[in-house]
């Protein structure tokens, strides 16, 4: 993409609402604009890194056997009394009243839909365990909307359903979303440690929250510093096989929330040099409720042994939007985002010193084929620009590689190379300057 | 995928309510739930046909050089003030009060947020011309919602939105836009014709609708007969050549929705012999309406030559969920759906007519690994169920090829191969019915 024609509007001032560094750079690299307080547009920039984030939630939900299905974000009223919640649930809940004056809401989360779902559709414990996945826009009507999309009011979450005859079978289910949590966000560049957590409007006994640490976190967590230490699986798992020793690892050390926090426990069970206590970032969120939307809404099975029992449910989120922000308070520096390859908008960003210069358009457009017809997503600076301005904005936008090119290195047949990370540069020939990107890639 | 896995809750009965094919179709292939009227649940089997028509659509745009981004579904009534359109929309907009009883609205369109985007961040004709284009769910709150997803309440539509610095710009990107419909109803299997409409609440002087031809349509059209036997081009388009010939092509002859409709000049215009008039399905709706948002919510460039102008916008939208009724409308038959291979919701349909026989589990599964091998989707019937349940299922399903496998093929070493389409069935070994099926599909 030619920058000269994207739509990439990059603010140079700093905006005065924006309090954490996530916000003010999202802002300022133009990867969202603000159309109502805790409501953002998309622009082209961020919108490419949430559909890579929401393609690597994706892929490991496939992987570890969860189907997707859409569900809409309007929903009646009449299935949230039917779950008791539709009281509860307070003013977060976006009521609506259609022109029927019938009782509507935009959905907080699912649990009442997808049991609706279930219930019309399965009733033998043949046809499960079933565990079913959505990613779709949420609104929860904060009262006070903040930090950009990490309290936003219309947010984009991933949220699963598991659905088991008994408690084994959803302690199964709760187990491969456990696994593939740790998984999913390894492979966003993050390491999410699950903590024990409370369960809140959801319900259920059993809950973990996956903690990012910053410094810029919501509420401070507490846990044994092995956590912070230890490697996140990444490799593949055999979600067929049997995951309770790799869940068993994750929750045999203190990690908690502060809302499930006990001081004296914290003491007596963890080491005085391996106690954490820092904040975090919330980014998933794992419950298991066993009946407690099946039983009043009626989503019942028949057991191999003739019983007609309520099904075991749990529920599984990610905050897809959120994790956007999420990644930025994890990685950044002064000058701006340092996004994980995994996760970048582009892979590399391409920076003319001197468009209008034939030498250097030309050795330009030369790089910007080789790397497009090598897969590579470009981001080309060919603006006629001051070369200070053009490092500035490269920086902001955090790209992982920069391929710098001006007239003086072209006289001596090089280009500059540099990896936004460290900060590394070389200088080398466009043949020597690829091959060095490729194998740093790789 | 297997079938005794998939969540696929097909239906035997056909629904007292669906009045329609598509609808009736929709929900016994256990494609869509009804969440409430005119809203529904895109279950496994629907969403993969509505993500595949998604794709193609996207694709088409970013082709034409449209950008894409992504608007919140909820909008601040402010910006509906400012343009005048919050109380000319009528009921058909959902409009929400948030805790702090702010005025909000689900939106039914984007013509407002945009231009907010757009007058936030580009003020010179240097920055132009711009495409925006972003998929997003949308709500219209219908009086009588009906038909399915053909006229339902929530729906899922890309509306793309053009800026250009004066009339002769906005008219190229309105060939451009013009140009990639064609080619986007093409590759979805359907022949769309372009039709003089009716602006209505998108205000606006030049417009068309993107017609497909069917008995079930919700309106009348009449048209040249040329435009039904023409061939829509569906070869590679240079989007910054001269689109106009194409365009003056499609609108030189007698095509008008019921709106724009005259007998008199249809009759003077037309031979007799090549009058078509016909039911017909809008599945997408052009628009240039110059200044009417910019002008009065201050969306302003500078020109080449130093003036302050409004810019000159249009907006482009086709009705992504709805075409996936439209396209079972235009391909059906007696027993079920005829998807379109490039919409299909898996390639290839696998059944086992003895699931639980030794010979017949192990040939589907060496073709079932053959297949995805191959990087085919197959959807391999495995159940415990009669034969005929298995025919009738994977007809009404729709999916473009069948291979069937039972105990007597085997023992003569040969395997059933069958097209969706046309019926034509072949018994063949187990090679030369993949061999086939790579001709067929080529």
């Amino acid at each position: 993409m030619r920058l000269s024609r994207y739509f990439l509007p990059t603010l140079k001032e700093t905006p005065a609402e924006a309090q954490i560094v996530s916000h003010r750079y999202m802002l300022r690299a133009g990867m969202i604009r603000q159309a109502s307080a805790g409501i953002y547009s998309w622009l082209p920039l961020g919108l490419r890194v949430l559909k890579r984030i929401e393609a690597i939630v994706r892929d490991e939900q496939d992987k570890a056997g969860c189907q997707e299905l859409l569900m809409p974000t309007v929903q009646p009223a009449e299935l949230w009394q039917e779950s008791g919640r539709y009281e509860d649930y307070g003013r977060e809940m976006l009521r609506i009243r259609d022109r029927h004056e019938r009782d509507m809401l935009y959905g907080p989360t699912n649990e009442e839909l997808i049991t609706d779902i279930f219930r019309g559709a399965i009733q033998s414990y043949r046809d499960l365990p079933k565990l079913l996945y959505h990613i779709q826009w949420k609104f929860r009507d904060e009262v006070r909307p903040r930090f950009g999309v990490m309290r936003g009011r219309e947010f984009l979450m991933k949220d699963s359903y598991s659905f088991d005859a008994d408690f084994d079978g959803a302690k199964r289910a709760y187990n491969k979303m456990f696994v593939s949590y740790l998984r999913t966000f390894a492979r966003l560049g993050l390491r999410a440690i699950p903590m024990e957590a409370e369960t809140g409007p959801i319900g259920g006994n059993l809950s973990h929250e996956f903690i990012i640490l910053a410094d810029t976190g919501e509420s401070e967590v507490f846990c044994h510093r092995d956590y912070v230490e230890h490697d996140v699986l990444a490799e593949d798992v055999d979600y067929d096989g049997d995951l309770e020793p790799v869940v068993r690892y994750w929750t045999s050390l203190y990690a908690r929330t502060d809302d499930k926090h006990d001081q004296a426990a914290f003491e007596a069970e963890v080491p005085e040099d391996a106690r954490v206590r820092r904040r975090g970032i919330e980014v998933g969120h794992i419950f298991y409720f066993g009946t407690k939307y099946s039983d009043p809404m009626g989503a019942r099975v028949t057991t191999a042994d003739g019983q007609d029992v309520p099904v075991h449910m749990g529920s599984y989120g990610i905050g897809v939007s959120r994790l956007v922000g999420a990644i930025i308070e994890a990685s950044h520096d002064d000058a701006g985002i340092v996004w994980p390859e995994a996760v970048a908008p582009f892979d590399i960003g391409l920076i003319n010193l001197k468009s209008g210069d034939a030498a250097c358009d030309s050795a330009c457009l030369d790089i910007y084929n080789q790397l497009q017809a090598a897969h590579q997503s470009v981001l080309y600076d060919d603006r006629e620009e001051r070369p200070g301005a053009k490092f500035a904005n490269m920086d902001l936008i955090g790209l992982p590689w920069q391929v710098i090119v001006g007239p003086r290195g072209l006289q001596n047949h090089v280009v500059e190379l540099k990896r936004r990370d460290t900060g590394e540069r070389h200088e080398l020939s466009v043949g020597s300057a690829l091959a060095k990107l490729w194998a740093w890639k790789s």
